[in-house]
């Protein structure tokens, strides 16, 4: 049986209103044993206050040992089995940048690339040119037509760009057409499934009138496709939560996420402060809320244990705004962790809280790795994250008399 | 893989003596941070030395969130899952007033309701009549004579009662047949796949006697059903485990359970020091008992803390009856949780001990909530308590060379 199967059964409306904080790859590592890790070193009086007076427990974003993506790590935390729902590399690259999937796209991630006269690649990045040479070349591509089907080229970065195919019927499986090597020419796309075949004559159309545009480029003058995908097909957070959801983030790949899932996107915040306000302006409109923190993961990334620290501590002050909306239940996590120690996402299990009237307290003092590991959330997958949220929330019925 | 297909071929049989105490409800919460839980309370020096000796840990009843009734609870506890394995609402009617439930059966939970001339519902439930002046009626409908089929009525509280229809071949999928609303006669019963056409017209045929039975009565002249079922099928103890199993507990609903997976039920007792001579007159024809104490949830249902750390406190004391019988494995536990805080059953994690030669000694130097949440048991799901109980009792052999 399917956790959703479950909350769809036992999930009801109350007037409860539930906070999902996220603070992007919060998790992190002691620089020496013994030391504190970056939210342990951090001075964070309101987190620990919600610390003791809640539950709090470690999460791990897909089995333990696994390092997560952006994708697999929000859908976890949703409460979406992110080994059940993969999302394709063009879906979740249109998503990162905001474009609005619909039923009927299938999209692809496409890099520029170099081709000498006979057609075989040279560069297979295009010699990496700038985010700024691509845009002109991404709108002109984006003015292609094809028969039986719309089409849209957005940018992501330098060399990278999203290709859309709207169509009835189009199937997601169609090979990537990079061969991997130099020397050689772009694949054909070819279909890996019946219901593929349209795809990947579109495909095929696309790139030949791409070539005839980029023609003369000195370096994005050809294309590679990968990772075809359909729209992830996601229950929505009314049907199998009964929640009527918003997002407040500020970088599109959360926002595309939360969209995938049924969220509303809300305001057009672009600091934490702002998307308190937003917060607050949709309060009374809302069930649930899903605000993104973005800068505790990039800090680590860069690797700056220090600048972590300081982000925390600048979510930390912006609780009391939080608090003094009265939330039910406020819990505060992350998709993963970014130990500014690895430089990068990581496996380790992340620090999460749970505050509600009917949060076990238990002996967390402060909201830390080393403390969670003794709260009473225990260990758990991040999955079962929403199921507890709707729990402390009274909005899950009891299972079997 | 299911568990119990890996402790088929595990399990073996030896003299050991394994003992699971189920105080229902017993895990609770502190009033406010800081404060102790109900059995943090309790004055409990014999719990307390078995955690010390032992392995402590918190047992998710179910999934992470999500409230059990008693049925899932004690399923739970005895390695079913309860998610695979969920009962009907009319087995569990019939099991909750210790009917034992055969293969042929299918059970009905009957609501006695009050129609007019037209035969159109005006009260669903026969104005809330009192036990004493339902029981003659139930007595009479008790005597239905149907052709092909057995038929079983037994009260079970106020308005309510239990049907059993007991005959060859007969499926359990019957729509019910209250309409939700007044203004309009029962529904027919409507079977909802083609093996249940059978019990659809037994039960038709029960109604229409039914109702002649009840004709003249002033307020329960026609009666609804609900929640067709038949036996939920289980494998015993003996097929899963090879236990011979015994279950002493006072209350129906617990014997109807135990019941279902195959325990014999011991005695007759009413309370827990003659559940104890119960078990003490049983000790050498068993390898596994579970003990059932009840009022640790009662107490919790009524929100009283007091109350409820009392009761914990009169399980504490019969503890030196139970060692003194030297049990190779001793289990404290609960189905669920009952925080007096909250008046109800919860979906907080069940304090959880196992006490034996081989436990792991943990840190845990008490029996309670945020002890249990450093110790040795971790926390995780119920069903996973009796594969333990068997590892502790070296009734496991080893998987893999």
């Amino acid at each position: 049986m399917d956790m959703h199967d479950l909350t769809r059964e036992l999930s009801l409306k109350n007037d409860s209103k539930i906070i999902m904080l996220v603070s992007d790859g919060i998790g992190g590592c002691a620089l020496e044993p013994g030391g504190p890790t970056e939210l342990e070193a951090a001075n964070t009086p309101n987190l620990d206050t919600l610390a003791r007076e809640g539950s709090c427990g470690l999460s791990i974003p897909v089995q333990p040992g696994i390092t997560p993506g952006s994708g697999p790590g929000h859908l976890g935390l949703f409460g979406y089995d992110p080994l059940k729902y993969q999302i394709g590399r063009g879906a979740l690259e249109a998503t990162g940048i905001g474009f609005q999937l619909q039923p009927k796209d299938v999209a692809v991630r496409c890099n520029f690339c170099t081709v000498d006269d006979q057609g075989n690649i040279t560069d297979r990045r295009a010699g990496r040119i700038s985010t700024e040479e691509a845009a002109p070349l991404v709108e002109k591509l984006n003015n292609i037509k094809l028969d039986g089907a719309e089409v849209f080229v957005q940018p992501v970065k330098e060399y990278r760009f999203v290709l859309v195919l709207r169509a009835a019927g189009l199937g997601g499986s169609v090979a990537d057409t990079d061969p991997q090597k130099t020397g050689v020419p772009p694949l054909d796309p070819k279909p890996l499934g019946e219901r593929s075949n349209s795809t990947a004559v579109l495909a095929k159309q696309f790139f030949e009138k791409a070539c005839e545009v980029l023609k003369g480029e000195p370096k994005a003058n050809a294309l590679t496709m990968r990772g075809f995908s359909p729209r992830p097909s996601l229950p929505t957070y009314e049907e199998v939560y009964k929640l009527k959801a918003g997002a407040i983030a500020v970088y599109p790949m959360y926002k595309g996420l939360a969209s995938l899932v049924g969220m509303d996107l809300l305001g057009e915040a672009k600091t934490l402060s702002e998307q308190i306000d937003v917060l607050e302006q949709n309060w009374n409109d809302y069930d649930f809320f899903f605000i993104h923190f973005k800068y505790t993961d990039s800090t680590g990334e860069d690797g700056n244990f220090e600048a972590k620290a300081k982000r925390i501590e600048e979510l930390d002050a912006i609780i009391p705004r939080i608090r003094s909306l009265d939330p039910t239940v406020l819990t505060v996590t992350g998709d993963h962790s970014t130990p500014a120690l690895m430089k990068s996402h990581s496996w380790h299990p992340v620090p999460t809280l749970i505050h509600a009237p009917h949060a076990r307290v238990d002996r967390c003092q402060s909201f830390g790795e080393n403390e969670a590991a003794i709260g009473q959330l225990g260990t758990f997958e991040a999955r079962f994250l929403m199921p507890m949220l709707l729990g402390h929330a009274g909005r899950l019925n009891k299972f079997g008399a």
